[in-house]
């Protein structure tokens, strides 16, 4: 056990100080330690390791629609981000710069990546010529670093890790096909894999990418009510082509510039997945996510012990080979109750208990760690149930998640409604916009929520705007934000 | 086609300039790009994607051998580098600084990690209490940067990526243990799955890794007779435990330091793979490594087009669904041998031809990149016979490689026998050396070849100094090296 870890006696429950539960949590289940570099994390292990899920299952998504992996220099030119006018007006407040090397100082500085779309269209501009080298579709998984004032482990760090795809195409609806493929990517994943629901729509020119025409995004709400922009997706335009000279000849030899588009997903995954599923007892994984999906603890008294160790090995074995990521804890220094708290506190989706008695009985013991279902079930049926179980316990787990969300939303037609509702509960409130930066700013300063995105499917359309008063341009939906 | 491929017309025969002949292959195959970044590059596709079936690869056998990946930061604070001496001088020279972030001047600079002992030694003193820790075994696959004042594309550049694994231990012999076992994991990867042999031995004091107690590399022959260090592992003994507090309570309640371990592979195995197995007409990539394994061209007249794309597309798809990495390139505007040059310069291993008279015959012709070997097989044998021929192929190249070392491997008595080699031939030699640093010096200063190691398995014991000419304390391998 870590020395951080003793210290977290027990997890601040959720209602008492939500951001403390946080900290609990993610100490308490080894999930990260600060470093001595501020703002910046180590993800331990067990955090990794859902990194590693995540990868795997986008970068297949990824390589399924065609997209391939490349690796770009960390270090930008500062004179690159001088390029185009947003986007380093957007990123230069968060800048590391590199200044001295190899016992030098530079001529020009360096900048560490925040985003690569200016040393990407630096290199496309040199690999494209012609038509036929579209569309350009490239993936990287990759460190950045935005020097933020405020961090918070996981959801906003110094440096954090995430792919950035980055795709050159040779008319706008090309690009925007791809903006929206992606898009749909993201919010797939999100529901499907990490049990994750999320808002699907267009982000407010103040709060879109700096160089983006538009920008798309996915949300999600966290059980304190506050959002997390799990993903997003940005049609770039010539902006990023203009600025590099991005060109190719097009199908009447005609010089044309390309449109692009850009879009990631980051580790902060890792600290929505936590704050949408954990509660006071810990962690709680979505299966097709978690780096241990069924515990296995053989229980009863030593005598038998051998024998009840022996069939758990061989059920192990089973689910093994059926491709479901299992581990056994028969180390006999812990008690079974330390252990169940244990890996309910991990968060592990599937509990499996062995005694002597489901030995007799040719059964076995499945505890869900979401709905504490005990469920026992023959031998022979076994992989059959444990697969049973995992799918259904990531259907309960997105449907609560939901139901939470749907708790936590509300629709206002004032700023004083929306006000009244979040001195009452926090969450999101939807809105009518009349599209003016003024009124947006307005609810900033008086909530502190922010508009999260223009909802492709809002559950209503809003006729006037909740600042003042005039005909709605958009139906928004506000949050308080991480 | 690339601007920068186009500018590659032929490639330059080995024999008449290998460096360029290195640069037109990497170039013409699309591997790379140089960055406007000194000394780094951008990994394209077709190399990225090497690396991601090395990194697959090597993963599966760290985690077999129990070691989880984690994520440590790519800033270190200066004052980290100073408290191992021999590190802080073997690293300084080639470290960039971070000066400024988030618009201010740092209070202390940061450098970009060039490796990671010192940050994951800080951590691990605070991770690590009791003997029950014991052994922690970290692998982090990350960027690391050291600003080289030459630099050549793969081998050498400013930025690559890696693995570096950390690990801590009760004591010297476990310590040790995993050293030997990690030194074993390359080997056997580096012939097993790249086919390419290697000398397996210790560093000489002066060429060991800064910090360590002792270093060991798997050692290979490029075809110019060059060395390339192709991975190493390091027992580091309680120097960086001393340095950063690494300590445990051992079993006797009594604190006592760790001794830990490092070892890693790096992105210039993708340079050893090139210039191992390559030749005049290109790429030569061993099967389990080749992004694609195998290319399938159908041939013939338009007439029969339709049908022999149909049954192409069959074969492919049974390829597929026994686990090649297999593509078709039935595109009409290319002529057959336009392709055939084409694939045989990337280096994929097989190529299939279906024409209309193997359709007739219920045949199909694979064709090896490497023996040039046409064989006729029976269509309803074609899975097993491609998998079948991709075995011998990897095999071929390991033989071919290994034959090409012996042949270009001397064994000397004295510093000007070698240099007669040297001028005769390029490749290493076997000599005896005394120890002295002094002789070892000198060996380079009048020939430049290093000591690549001392081999485990030299071919014969040497008696005496290829120097000094004194009693020879071990058997040396110099070459000349990247």
């Amino acid at each position: 056990m870590s020395k951080e870890k003793q210290f977290v006696k027990e997890i601040t429950p959720q209602s008492e100080d939500f951001s403390r539960w946080y900290i609990d949590v993610i100490k308490k289940a080894d999930l990260m330690s600060y470093s001595p570099v501020r703002g910046c994390i180590v993800f331990k292990p067990d955090s990794y390791e859902i990194w590693e899920n995540i990868q795997r299952e986008l970068d297949a998504r990824f390589k399924e629609t065609g997209h391939r992996n490349a690796y770009f220099p960390i270090f930008i030119p500062e004179s690159f981000f001088n390029k185009e006018k947003e986007h380093v007006e957007g990123f230069n407040p968060e800048l590391p710069w590199v200044t001295e090397a190899g016992g030098e100082k530079l001529e020009e500085r360096l900048a560490i990546r925040p985003t690569s779309e200016t040393m990407i269209g630096h290199m496309y501009a040199e690999w494209i010529n012609s038509y036929r080298d579209l569309p350009l579709l490239i993936n990287q998984w990759a460190n950045v670093v935005r020097w933020e004032k405020r961090t918070q482990p996981f959801l906003r760090t110094s440096e954090f890790l995430w792919q950035e795809g980055h795709t050159a195409h040779e008319d706008e609806a090309d690009a925007r096909r791809e903006t929206m493929q992606m898009l749909e990517t993201y919010r797939d994943f999100a529901e499907n894999f990490l049990a994750i629901p999320v808002i699907v729509g267009q982000k407010t020119p103040s709060e879109k990418f700096a160089g983006a025409v538009d920008t798309y995004s996915i949300e999600a709400m966290m059980k304190d009510g506050k959002a997390v922009q799990a993903g997003t997706s940005h049609y770039l335009g010539t902006n990023f082509a203009v600025a590099f000279d991005i060109k190719y000849l097009d199908r009447e030899n005609q010089h044309q510039f390309c449109h692009t588009t850009s879009w990631g997903v980051s580790t902060r995954l890792i600290g929505a997945l936590i704050m949408v599923h954990g509660d006071d007892r810990g962690l709680a994984l979505p299966p097709k996510v978690a780096p241990t999906q069924v515990i296995m603890i053989p229980i009863g008294p030593p005598k038998t012990r051998e024998q009840v160790v022996g069939r758990v090995d061989e059920l192990f074995a089973q689910l093994k080979q059926a491709g479901v990521r299992v581990k056994v804890d028969d180390r006999p220094d812990q008690s079974p109750g330390w252990k169940f708290n244990e890996y309910e506190m991990r968060g592990v989706p599937i509990r499996v208990e062995l005694g002597p008695r489901d030995m007799e009985n040719g059964q076995v013991v499945l505890v869900s760690r979401i709905s504490g279902e005990k469920k026992i079930v023959k031998q022979e049926n076994f992989v059959e149930e444990v697969q049973n179980m995992l799918a259904e316990i990531h259907q309960q787990m997105y449907d609560r998640a939901k139901q939470f969300r749907d708790d936590n939303f509300t629709s206002v037609d004032s700023l004083d409604e929306f006000k009244a509702f979040l001195e009452q509960q926090r969450g999101f409130a939807l809105a009518g916009w009349c599209g003016s930066d003024a009124c947006e700013a307005q609810v900033k300063d008086e909530t502190g929520a922010t508009s999260r995105n223009i909802p492709f499917e809002p559950s209503e359309h809003k006729k006037t705007c909740l600042v003042c008063g005039e005909s709605a341009k958009h139906t928004v939906v506000f949050g308080r934000a991480y």
